[in-house]
């Protein structure tokens, strides 16, 4: 292999939103950065989740020396139990991320082969040619890292997420004078988070949202209820002591959430008065005035349990007029409807619903707004710019950011899409080639069956096990379906052993409509994924293959 | 029929966005206010356009006596050709959505038989019992217009879409005077657009969009490309107005905003100063610096001009680096993915994309937020309050913003949704009953095929004619469809003289794909759209019957 030659591999979250992954090598050492999933589009029909193709890393695999993860959200750590199954090296992260993951891995039962190595900021490890030191940098979950990583060629930065908090929760300011150092002493290349690229101004500091969760906590009659995403340890905080401060207990609903305030107390960095908690059979049970609720399920996911109290149909949690809702969460898009129609359940139940925009707000970014960004690229004054993390058009205007350091030195702008490679060595840099990339999508079943039924399966098998599309009339006026439900197939069953099956599965269908709430029926995507469901685990037992199942609802 | 009984019957609106149509009856005499239509769902699954059930009206023709129109926006008068079908009754409407209503019955060629009545603020009109004064309101398009409704037992008054903008671009103030006097007077029940119930404060003058709106034509160095609604007329005049002082013709792209300029331009609302205009196939002749472009397609709809733009794909415009595109409208929850995928393809071809929030805007909403809508409430001091226009949550936080009134005269508050009758009389207001409301869905193909092929189809009669599957494989490495498209259907044709058909059906899905670009086919929402329209028309050729058509895109 060329000598002298940097080469930085994106193989995913570029030109798409999530599923962060980024490979970079020099000679025969290739480390990893980050390996993230992607939550997918309704266009998916039906895939749970989206990890990215790894073809280029398993075409290379002795080259593989380490994965490196910035932080521990899912779009840069979901697909590690999957990467890990194929790669047997260490992976370098905070504790908190790395508690995360191996939380993660006992579930995929991996475990044992993972040899996970804690870092610090400002701690450096060398792996190969790569001197790595991390830097600590603030963002919506605690523990988050940027790299330096010193080549041959020089430096290159990779910001991981990231903003500019200047008044955290847990006072850990970002680490602007690591930052500075390496910019007053030379960067090759820098890689940054581009997420928020599209909005103006800073983004506000997680400490704004006190004062909206304050007065809630205080002022609301009932129980508050806040829906948060549950990695989000400085909001957990904030959350719990102004519950608590109000006079509230508090119970967390919902099991990532368990997972994470259990991890992030036992490591220090949420705490947890004691007395504080209740369990979640306890919240019906207090006084709504004396209780705040955390739950997951801030995207509307049919089977999360906000969507589950929202129709009323969660056995620890029924919401009565007088409580309060808060979704202190951004709105992925993509999920609007389902959110909108969550919140119009909620409200129908007499729920107070705090949502959307306000000030003061119930939820900021994680993510730097311009001129965060813009404070980035002046404190590392790269010599090429590669704006990562975020579709074209946050890209692009992360580029256009850029343009004034050309006057500092600046030499190039990179818009770069996954699988294009960037190339570097002493004549300068340009993209050279393209490696394979793509999406490899997986099957779990509602989110309750991620651990008993993990299937690797990638569309391409689609062939083999067909679709399958039940097709269930709903009377508007009545909310019922008065027919059986017709199942319409492609390449799954043959006509001679199919129709027996069919009848049987048709029936399936019934049933689970039978068995479901009317609220449920009138919400579709509910209804869908349960159908989903229910077919699937029939099919499965009965055939052992697995269909594409596409629930259809036609109001007539 | 009882005497003194009033009954306010949504028929549509409520509990739901767009579709907005409510009847008033009091004793024999019925008149109905607005006749809107929606933008379906993705769930509704190919349907272009979904219109109120009418049978209440259906059943109750003979006391029909007028249909009232508040404004020209599609939710409020988009249904009236269905609603002429039926009901020959005179329109009472301003002069402008008379003449948008009247384009439109022309291409149904309905108009032969539409009795319009023009009317203006402050005008007093007798329907039977019903005395109703005409009120000016400001909102996104000129011309709307408050209806105050003088019957047997009280006042009633219906707010249509409004703003309360204190500097409007054409300087027609809203009438407070006018709810002023009707509160001094007393009021029975109010009904309030609570479209933005859910925003905190005011919303921003039309006049707001002005600063960023002059700098976006004094700046750019290329063509500036507007894309807004193409009723919002301020905002027209003020593009109209700014490209000119900046050097700049102005064209007009898309049919409907071509239709709307003239219109308003004969009625005098909108100033045309001579030689501002040009031809779209002018565009690309003159220097792009000298040229704005207003655009319709604000929403991603696969067919629109702006998205046949973004894939270059559009006879009059290709957009180059330097160009700035503007979105100057709101994002209709839902259309989100279409909408940024259309601004990564615009990205992609080197435009400097203008969207989101920023400040200052390049977009006010028409609606007023909760402290206009307090305004209103406080000026209007109803006995009786129902909210009106929204889902759900907005009724509820509408009604929450009437709670301080209870200390002023309000009795009560109603959230009522669509088909749920209010009843008022001597004694009180309660809700009495239900009527039959629904959706009735109306394929119409792509948007140039509505004049020649509009036909109205229950999807009740979707038994008959059944569901059609184009199942397209595209190999995501490739952009490519390698193997010939299969069919599923379900009702459609029955296997002996179905074969010959579906072949040669899966030949007409090949042949679009073949004829449709790269680009066109990495945009899942515009192929699937062309499928849709080219396999409908020819299995209504062959068969004269409309299946459900619903393509299914595979990534292999």
């Amino acid at each position: 292999m060329a000598d002298r030659k940097l080469q930085v591999i994106p193989l995913g979250g570029l030109g798409e939103f999530g599923m962060n992954i980024l490979a970079l090598r020099y000679g025969d050492d290739i480390i990893v950065i980050d390996a993230g999933m992607m939550f997918p589009d309704d266009a998916l029909l039906g895939v749970d989740i989206v990890t990215p193709d790894l073809t280029y890393l398993s075409e290379n695999r002795e080259h593989v020396r380490a994965l490196i993860l910035t932080h521990g959200h899912e779009d840069h750590v979901g697909a590690t139990p999957f990467f890990c199954a194929e790669f047997d090296v260490p992976i370098y992260a905070s504790a908190f991320t790395l508690a995360l993951v191996e939380r993660r891995m006992e579930e995929h039962e991996l475990d044992h082969r993972v040899q996970f190595r804690p870092v610090k900021p400002r701690e450096v490890v060398d792996i190969g040619p790569f001197h790595i030191e991390f830097i600590h940098v603030t963002h919506s979950i605690v523990s988050a890292l940027a790299l330096a990583i010193t080549t041959p060629l020089g430096v290159v930065i990779h910001t991981g997420d990231f903003k500019v908090d200047p008044t955290p929760t847990d006072n850990e300011l970002f680490d602007l004078h690591t930052f500075a150092e390496y910019g007053k002493r030379g960067v090759l290349l820098l890689l940054s988070d581009s997420t928020n690229a599209d909005r103006q101004g800073y983004t506000e500091s997680e400490r704004a949202v006190r004062p909206r969760m304050e007065e809630l906590m205080e002022r609301s009659p009932g129980r508050v209820i806040v829906c948060c995403f549950s990695s989000s340890v400085h909001r957990l905080q904030q959350v719990i002591d102004l519950a608590t401060a109000a006079g509230r207990k508090v119970a967390f609903l919902g099991r990532s959430l368990t997972n994470v305030t259990e991890i992030a107390h036992s490591l220090g960095l949420l705490e947890i008065p004691d007395g504080t908690l209740i369990r979640p059979s306890d919240i019906m049970q207090m006084p709504p005035s004396k209780v705040a609720v955390v739950i997951s399920g801030s995207q509307g996911e049919p089977m999360s349990a906000l969507s589950r109290v929202s129709v009323d149909n969660h056995k620890h949690l029924s919401v009565q007029p007088g409580d309060t809702v808060a979704l202190s969460a951004r709105i992925i898009p993509g999920n609007e409807k389902a959110i909108f129609r969550m919140i119009d359940h909620l409200s129908r139940r007499g729920a107070d619903v705090q949502y959307g925009t306000m000030k003061p707000p119930l939820h900021v970014s994680g993510h730097g707004s311009q001129e965060e960004l813009r404070l980035v690229l002046n404190l590392v004054r790269p010599r090429y710019f590669m704006p990562i993390h975020g579709e074209y058009r946050q890209l692009s205007k992360h580029a256009r950011l850029a343009e004034h350091l050309r006057h500092a030195g600046l030499e190039e702008i990179f818009i770069v899409d996954a699988g294009e490679v960037l190339e570097l060595d002493d004549a300068g840099a340009r993209k050279a080639g393209r490696v394979p990339v793509g999406r490899v999508c997986i099957d779990s079943g509602t989110v309750d069956e991620v651990v008993e039924d993990m299937v690797i399966r990638d569309r391409r098998h689609l062939s083999e096990d067909g679709i399958v599309l039940p097709v269930i009339a709903i009377n508007r006026h009545t909310g019922r379906s008065e027919t059986l439900p017709e199942i319409v197939t492609c390449g799954f069953a043959s006509a001679e052993d199919g129709s027996g099956l069919l009848q049987a599965a048709r029936q399936v269908v019934a049933r689970t409509l039978e068995a479901s709430s009317e609220e449920e029926k009138g919400d579709w995507g509910v209804i869908k994924e349960k159908v989903r469901a229910d077919l699937r685990r029939y099919l499965v037992k009965q055939t052992s293959r697995r269909p594409l199942i596409m629930p259809v609802i036609l109001e007539v």
